[in-house]
């Protein structure tokens, strides 16, 4: 494998978010890093001398312009004992915008070069540090929204997933070793006939299927998922939202096409994270205004998870509703507000009052249902897969061990031997062990810069 | 003066904003807090035994649900050798906010208690590590908005203010101990009359009144300014305020009254950091929900520095404009948009084409040069107050010389004296001296917590 990047490279990147602050903390990592660090640092022997381990107090200068930067808190960590294998400095600044970027000009200037996203992690895993799926749960770990997400992450992260790879592996090894042993031996009178251990591939197959079932409420655990409020215009959709929200982010009034642009507020619907969004009204209309509202409506629905559609139950379900529900490309499940003005019809839907409340806690134990039955069921915590990438790469080797169980009644031995080598490579792209440069780019470019 | 403060009660926040990123860090100070830290860090023996300024590897557990938390890396400050004058613990966590959260709730069930905001610099502060300056200097760095406003404020953090106010103190101190000699011995003869030091007493005020002038330009480099557009529907501010910002962040139409609630953006005034406003057009109507919107213009309009307010040139002034301006509470400039469709009428007033850009580099210069204008016109480096506390106690101190200086000429001793003592409080409360614990909480109840 050719492998271009240079691990020496000094670079640094903020690793806290650019928003005013108490600290920020500026990170940087190289084979120069401490040297070029001290170049803009008020005690650069002190910082050149720092066992690693060990934090000094001191003052960032811009090395080209001599100008004052901040006072700062430099933290020093040496190779092999650092997060990327390699030595790395961590400067601790006044969480003050410009400040912040006054630090990054100074370590420019010092020979610094601004680190790409994941940078830090795609070092730590080239020296060894994190396989792949550590790695991604890096990623994970940092976007996770709920404990549960946060903690499924955590236990990637610890190697737990490697693990019950690498089990996954030494079964599909111990299988291939069998078939090739029979393939060499085909013309020979072999005495014993060694035989394909199916029971480990009935095992590896249990085993993959189940973390591919993991991904999916893994994933809704961790990003939450997208509801949008739908339906005709004067429908309730913003008192409903509002009563979601149980709170008045969104302007209510009784006049059509209120809402002109959508809404989006982060909800906990029964335990799942969510976004909802309160959209335009689907109104047809000369309104250019209001046109450009509906076409974002559009995008938003076309997004998202989950649509709830409103019917106002005064006025029934009318042919453009029906219309409207039909062009939804997401799953929906059909509200009738209003209630408290007139029953809901019989059938199917859920019956709420945005107004007095009532159904409220029913219609979201219905959605929470609806969510958790489209998530497969599993419980998202502990061992579960965390990337789409992972998920593809598990079912590339279900289905190639798969082929190989189905194949082994007959004496195709050339085609197993093929398929368990699929399902090998699937697994080495996993951990990393044969991933390309290109799917690691792609796996490390997903990560936040400072990462 | 009685001080209730506990520096020992142990203490924790995050230090970093709360938004997902690479790395969040968690502060906390108290006697106890390595100890505390130590029940929920997976090497509770190496933390105890750590030296200050150095930092560990391991994890955080929950101590009581035993629940794995995060992987973390902690540093350890020991008295006197840290921000606050006492052991400090930080730990460096993985960015995720149920990750951060957990943390918290660990440190919590540690024994910590939630830091107030400012509290750890509050710390210093009565460690005597930084004086009251030098804190609001801390508070006036991380809120700044420019690069002016950091250097300025960190310039103050340095100690410069606290060094011009012991200079300005020792020339008030001179004073009044001659005013003190006179005194006791005014029924003696005393052989010297010893001189009131007039020169000293100029000095002070010239020095005092020269950081009262130094606050508005600092505080307006530092926070920015808040410049709102207003004027009647249809006259274009959308447009002009879309040109300002270039982007098209507004919904621009031809309909009146699109800008239905307000919208902020920041932009760059010739280098002065603002805060612009779209407000709904103001117009009489009896739509529900934009008189709702134009409720909140109002305020808008208010709390600003300085309206912009936008005039259709094809329509000219009217009446209602007039009457509209007249109600202005704050300072403003007319503005003559779409000199496209018809030149602006001679007289007063910038006149643009948001449409085609014509005259708006003029108009953003006209803009700078009434805000430098009415900051008094000072550069806003070096040396500048930080906060509206120092500049009333500045005042406060400068009338008091003044007053001594106008009494000189008479024979009022005693009421000199009083001058004198009075601007020497107003310089103590400045540093922190004698301020009491309720200025004390003012000053760091503004802070935000983890600082």
């Amino acid at each position: 494998m050719k492998w271009e990047y240079d691990t020496d490279d000094d670079i640094a990147a903020l690793a806290t978010p650019y928003v005013r602050s108490a600290i920020a903390v500026i990170r940087t990592a190289g084979a120069h890093c401490i040297e070029k660090a001290a170049r803009c640092f008020s005690r650069p022997k002190a910082l050149t001398a720092a066992a690693g381990g060990t934090f000094l107090y001191g003052k960032i200068t811009d090395p080209q312009t001599g100008e004052p930067v901040d006072e700062v808190v430099v933290s020093v960590s040496r190779a092999p004992h650092s997060y990327t294998g390699g030595d790395c400095v961590e400067i601790s600044c006044h969480g003050s915008l410009p400040g912040i970027d006054a630090v990054l000009a100074a370590l420019r200037a010092a020979g610094f070069r601004d680190a790409g996203p994941g940078e830090f992690t795609m070092r730590a895993f080239i020296a060894g540090k994190l396989d792949l799926t550590q790695a991604e749960a890096v990623a994970a770990l940092i976007d996770s929204k709920t404990k549960t997400g946060h903690l499924s992450s955590l236990y990637a992260l610890g190697g737990h997933i490697s693990e019950e790879l690498d089990e996954i592996r030494l079964m599909l090894i111990r299988a291939s070793a069998a078939v090739e042993v029979q393939l060499d031996y085909a013309e020979d009178d072999l005495d014993d006939k060694v035989e394909i251990p199916v029971d480990d591939l009935r095992d590896a197959l249990r085993r993959l299927r189940r973390l591919v079932d993991s991904y999916r409420m893994s994933r809704m655990m961790r990003e939450g998922v997208r509801i949008a409020l739908a339906g005709r215009t004067n429908s309730g959709k913003s008192s409903l939202f509002n009563r979601l929200l149980k709170e008045n982010r969104s302007i209510v009034s009784d006049v059509h096409g209120t809402t002109r642009d959508y809404l989006e507020e982060n909800v906990s619907v029964d335990g799942i994270p969510a976004v909802l969004y309160d959209t335009a009204g689907l109104r047809l209309t000369g309104d250019a205004v209001e046109s450009e509202g509906i076409e974002r409506t559009r995008k938003v629905l076309d997004a998202c998870d989950l649509v709830l559609y409103v019917l106002n139950a005064a006025d029934g379900e009318t042919d453009e509703d029906r219309q409207r529900m039909a062009q939804l490309t997401v799953p929906y499940l059909k509200i009738w507000n209003k209630t408290d003005l007139k029953p809901a019809p019989a059938g199917i839907g859920c019956a709420v009052s945005a107004l007095t409340g009532e159904g409220v806690p029913q219609l979201i134990a219905a959605v929470a249902e609806r969510l958790r039955q489209s998530a497969g069921g599993s419980d998202g915590a502990q061992t579960a897969a965390v990337s789409e990438r992972q998920r593809q790469l598990l079912e590339r080797a279900a289905a190639a061990v798969e082929a190989a169980l189905a194949d082994n009644g007959g004496s195709v031995l050339d085609g197993i031997a093929i398929e368990l080598k699929e399902a090998l490579d699937a697994v080495g792209e996993l951990t990393g062990e044969t991933a390309s440069p290109d799917i690691l780019d792609a796996v490390f470019s997903r990560f936040c810069v400072g990462k």
